[in-house]
């Protein structure tokens, strides 16, 4: 534990609790503090709370500020939010503080299309402070950005890149089931729609990430987002779906040049979908069809991606960071780091 | 072209005319030297010698460092051999002259096992010249190292690492079948491998990579190779394998740790191999198993990954770098970058 990195977890939701799980059992990392603002939780212990075997002998404060200055983490692990202009007063507070960040806000993974300005006030705080901030996860974060990015340096051009994430929801848990609409009528699922509650927040983000690392310069990114009707009844251990009812959600972001889609990603979640998987197709030289089999874990590959940045993080010049600006990121499980410091 | 990163081509066998074929038709790059030590080909254009339509104006000279020195590039792609040490002179010639270097040479691409010394060396001459250095291609460089470490980013924890590239040879060129051994007796095989002509290099040094990045101490790294024989008889195009004859050649590195292998790169290539592809296989949390189908194009593959690669070197601080310290190497084609300076 002494050798880790010492890093505060910021925010106690599912995401939070599923990143300090990892971070636990992880010897190149050591957990130093924990923060939230629900009143429910504040007071317990993280290692409880993240339902491991033993407590962690760190008790969730909501007083960052004193956590931070007291403690003097190497990072953060942030897991408020997924709106970069609703957590950005947290980001600042951390930053301020002295700690670098590696955070799963989505639109935090390429905030320079949404919120440029934001996003160079960021950039040159953490510069004065001497700090990195980086925004990842799966997905934004690698699965439809990073990752096809990565594979066109085998090509001599790219004129198109689609990455496709299929993944059949039969063994996922209810809360994923219903976060996907599934089993709701087409009014019930436009009205999930309506209120913003359905979508998954990022892929304008990771579209815009791959041109920026193309050095395409898009004209518009469009994105729409509807339900895969059962078109016989599906079921699940939790749910069954009738015919007419949504299975589950299809969404999908576009990357336009000259009005030529130059970037696609499609994300479809559905109960009974044929197969699992992630793939990235590109057009040019030499034609790209990657696919990993059996797609990757969602919750567990979030967590991964955050605990496996914190490295790169840690050693990378000050500024705000996206992930096709830093080295690869690997697992580093397997290693212990000492005297991390810039 | 006045855009491009100024780059001289230095090693015109056809590794390097197969780059410059490539760096020809790309905005980002300005080819503005070229260097051979043939004197077959000393003093004819490189756009002739790389059989493009045009010449480019550019006479291959045998004198590197009054070309280094009067045309100042940005950047050599560095294509002339497999040993870092047989080329070392050269890379330092190349470093003194102020010039950052994307190099094809195997051995460069993790030379801390085998050459620490020299790569200690080179590191530090390279900080003194303020240029930055990189052995990159396709295989070392992408395929069997920096690929399967980058997938690693999405797992918890990694046991093994597995890589695998399967060619079928049947519809190479000719000079590719006989490189790999095709049509050979086993005797005739055996003292192929003898000479050390059939040998592919850089499997150990993918292996040192992979276990560097995942913070692997390994104990030992042992390689073999031998013919994959015809079971009956196989042909393609140019030449017909008999039963009892090589079809092709396998090549296997393992990396262990307290005897247990924790990381095997295998290399086929044959006529009649059922299916073309790369892939990568993690035993981990959780498991990941990824495929390239079809395969990767060799000659294609490792001219891009240098061309590709010239930007991050540029832009890199100084020193001696591997594939696992850069930035995410991606396709450049579509960008064009103006006054790149350290």
């Amino acid at each position: 534990m002494a050798e880790g990195i010492r890093a505060v977890q910021y925010g106690c939701g599912p995401i939070g609790l599923g990143v300090t799980s990892l971070a636990a059992h992880r010897k190149d990392i050591e957990l130093v503090g924990a923060v939230d603002i629900d009143p429910e939780i504040v007071g317990s212990d993280l290692g409880e709370m993240a339902d491991l075997d033993d407590k962690l002998g760190i008790v969730i404060t909501d007083d960052a500020g004193t956590l931070l200055s007291e403690v003097k983490p190497d990072i953060a692990f942030h897991t408020t939010g997924s709106s970069f202009r609703n957590v950005y007063s947290q980001l600042e507070d951390i930053v301020r503080a002295g700690v670098n960040i590696v955070s799963t806000c989505e639109e935090l993974s390429f905030p320079y299309k949404r919120e440029p300005d934001l996003a160079a006030q960021l950039d040159s705080l953490a510069k004065e402070n001497g700090v990195t901030v980086l925004g990842t996860g799966i997905n934004p974060g690698f699965l439809m950005d990073t990752w096809p990015l990565s594979m066109t340096a085998v090509c001599r051009d790219v004129e198109e890149v689609k990455a496709v994430r299929i993944q059949d929801a039969s063994s996922r848990r209810l809360p994923f089931q219903k976060k996907i609409g599934a089993g709701r009528t087409p009014d019930e699922f436009q009205n999930l729609i309506d209120e913003g509650t359905l979508r998954h927040v990022g892929l304008p983000e990771s579209t815009a990430m791959i041109a920026a690392g193309l050095g395409w310069e898009l004209d518009e990114i469009t994105e729409e987002i509807g339900p895969v009707m059962a078109e016989s009844q599906v079921s699940s251990p939790h749910l069954t779906v009738e015919p007419g009812q949504a299975a589950g959600v299809k969404q999908i972001s576009h990357g336009l040049i000259a009005g030529k889609e130059v970037v696609t990603l499609e994300f479809q979640a559905y109960i009974g979908a044929p197969e699992t998987y992630d793939a990235v197709y590109i057009k040019g030289t030499p034609n790209m069809e990657v696919v990993i089999k059996g797609g990757t874990h969602g919750d567990i590959g979030t967590a991964a991606m955050v605990v496996n940045a914190a490295r790169r993080v840690v050693e990378a010049p000050p500024g705000l960071l996206t992930m096709k600006d830093v080295p690869v990121v690997v697992c580093t499980a397997g290693s212990s780091y000492a005297g991390y410091s810039k």
